[in-house]
């Protein structure tokens, strides 16, 4: 099985996986920041939810939506020891075309190419679609996945706001879903045998390869968590408020962000980002009443990324005493170190790479719903090489021809677990 | 003639500040900052813009719109030497109740308490609201007057652009007003003997004075600055871009917002603020691809500003070329140093405070509309008491004892100006 080879025929009648993001390419872009802007919850989200229902109904596959709003669509009838794939159609804010999408397209895909060979799958399987993968609007990355796994609480979900001060409760009630019945889906989990997220890579660890292979596998990604800060000062007037009088958010904030590269000084495979900030009232010539900031921190080791976190949280504090504020943070996520099924992983590669020449086996330190699930049921990833690794940015980019390389590993990935003596 | 002092009968049918204040105080709240957003050609400014004619037309005042889109309520027929008092309706992004309006309502209470006396003009007398005061929306402070008087080009104003990238001319067209007619307006400002603006104060000098005087009359307004920053970087995935790939043009902009502060630190009479800042995309777990911030910077003297940005900008250029970012820097507006007609100053403090005991005469660091129009007609200012000195701020506040002595100490300005020998 060398699916990822170049000239592996996928039949007539197979929608290639290009095709099938070309669909919805027009749908959330972005004017202002370029890309996408498909949040969760959104009707942007819910035009893309539509077109996954009527693209796997015109598979003959049956598409439920879960209590937590995560869409499946089922080839043959539900059942324990399911076969799962898919990834998720929301983005980050200005993100690119990939990230989400891809996996969703090779999924359609694959199962059509699994058809056109006459495949049928001896144990269930199923597409499934992670709403609000990004926490693009509610902050929470891996909505979805972290509420059917349990490690996010319902109560503490639905209280969740975005930048409007809507909460997740009630943009789920404008989505048509019921956010009562958000909450720990055991029942969900109990049948799923396995799970296969193919994505863009997010680094070029692919592409720096001898022969830049299309596809690898994924062995980890780093422990991550989300940390908002706000810092407290006193609104004032910019032109009449003398230094004395000040106690400007704006320069412990400052002083927290430059902390962030200091930190990173000592820890090459560490990660600490600050993207998001926001003075209130934001006005030209205003002295902030506060700022909110949120940090985003990875680490190979979960001690790592706290470590990490404290050391910017001091540098924060200090300045914040010196300007005369208050500092709060508040951590909105975490998730521990993921080592993906160690079994899982190397019949993957193994298979897909052919005798005696696995694919690459690959780090990450992007986080993903399969992170999420890995700590419940046996999860692996596939990545597709990514040749200027960048991500979450319009700019994000995978060759067509690699695009497709994937659909054909996926749907090899898929015939040999859902069909095969596994 | 004392008429700051209390007991100031005003006889009966007379608004008071405070009233007028009250009618307007559920206008444009801002739930989310806390105080009043209320930015030009807004619907809410039409909503404020349709009281204060109502409120003239009450008062048997004729109104018209300039072609600037500012407001004027003639007390007789419009004509040569006229005498104007007024200010501005609009706020800052989460702004106070005082800052603009307190000098419309004043106006109103004024002639009231001028025909409550009998009093004629026999100057033309003419209320005025100036438009985007604050230059909370398009950027530019003071665009009202800026149009009127020349200072700001009608193209260039045309093509401003507010957050959403609506521009002024769409803005204004929406608003009901013609953005072709935008530009110097000679015959309006022929008409204008002198104007006189009353506004809350927005510092604690007057609160700080023996015997905290409720009113005092301006001298001077600092030399008054807004630059715009662009630093950009490259977008990218925040967990999975190591640090030598990294371009993160948050962190020359957290640098130069360091630098803000340590620019003061020898110019004890200087200001430089930086309360708006906007990351883009703006996502948690995104390295920035541009950060935008505003650059707010004062001083007595105007070089004294120019050195206070050069200094900001050198900082930010080194931290811009360190992270691999570009800078653009681009000046939105600036305004000199304003020194007030001296003759008028001298007379209105002379005339409000008693034989040998003027009014006290105060310098401000907050630009108005006042200090526009001083470049082309005798312009004076009075200022009304703030017990904290907080402006732009929910907080700020004026005690509505103070506000009815400020009503009463315009009404005398105006009888003196406006009817008497001048």
């Amino acid at each position: 099985m060398t699916a990822t080879g170049p000239g592996t025929a996928t039949g007539p009648g197979t929608a290639s996986v290009t095709g099938l993001l070309g669909e919805i390419a027009d749908v959330g872009r972005d004017a202002r920041r370029g890309g996408y802007s498909r949040h969760g919850f959104s009707p942007v989200e819910g035009e893309l939810r539509t077109w996954f229902a009527e693209q796997a109904q015109r598979r003959g596959l049956d598409v439920t939506t879960d209590r937590n709003g995560n869409q499946w669509a089922w080839w043959g009838r539900p059942g324990r020891g399911a076969v799962l794939t898919g990834s998720h159609l929301d983005s980050v804010p200005g993100g690119g075309a990939f990230d989400g999408p891809l996996g969703v397209a090779a999924a359609l895909a694959a199962v059509d190419q699994l058809r056109a060979g006459g495949f049928t799958p001896r144990r269930p399987l199923a597409l499934l679609v992670f709403t609000e993968e990004e926490g693009g609007r509610f902050g929470v990355p891996c909505l979805g996945s972290r509420l059917m796994s349990g490690s996010l609480g319902a109560d503490a979900a639905r209280r969740l706001t975005d930048r409007d001060g809507v909460t997740l409760a009630e943009a789920a009630l404008d989505a048509g879903l019921d956010p009562a019945r958000f909450g720990r889906d055991d029942a969900a989990l109990a049948q799923v045998g396995c799970f296969v997220e193919l994505h863009v890579e997010q680094g070029r660890l692919l592409d720096r390869l001898p022969g830049t292979p299309p596809v690898a596998v994924a062995s980890s990604i780093l422990a991550h968590g989300r940390w908002r800060f706000t810092l407290t000062g006193t609104g004032n007037h910019a032109g009449t408020t003398e230094v004395a009088d000040r106690r400007d958010p704006m320069l412990p904030a400052a002083a927290a962000v430059l902390a962030t590269r200091r930190a990173l000084g000592s820890r090459p495979e560490a990660r600490a980002t600050v993207g998001r900030l926001e003075p209130t009232p934001g006005g030209t010539n205003v002295i902030a009443s506060s700022v909110d900031f949120w940090l985003d921190a990875r680490a190979p080791a979960d001690a790592e990324v706290h470590a990490v976190v404290e050391e910017i949280t001091e540098a924060a504090r200090e300045a914040a005493a010196e300007e005369g504020c208050e500092l709060t943070v508040r951590q909105e996520s975490f998730g521990d170190t993921v080592l993906f099924d160690p079994g899982l992983r190397d019949r993957l590669a193994a298979e897909l790479g052919g005798p005696g020449a696995p694919v690459p086996v690959l780090p990450t330190g992007a986080g993903h719903d399969a992170g999420i699930l890995a700590a419940r049921v046996p999860t692996a990833m596939l990545f597709v090489r990514n040749p200027t690794g960048i991500s979450h940015a319009p700019a994000e980019h995978a060759e067509p021809a690699d695009c497709e390389a994937g659909g054909r590993a996926l749907a090899a990935v898929l015939e040999s677990l859902a069909g095969g003596g596994s």
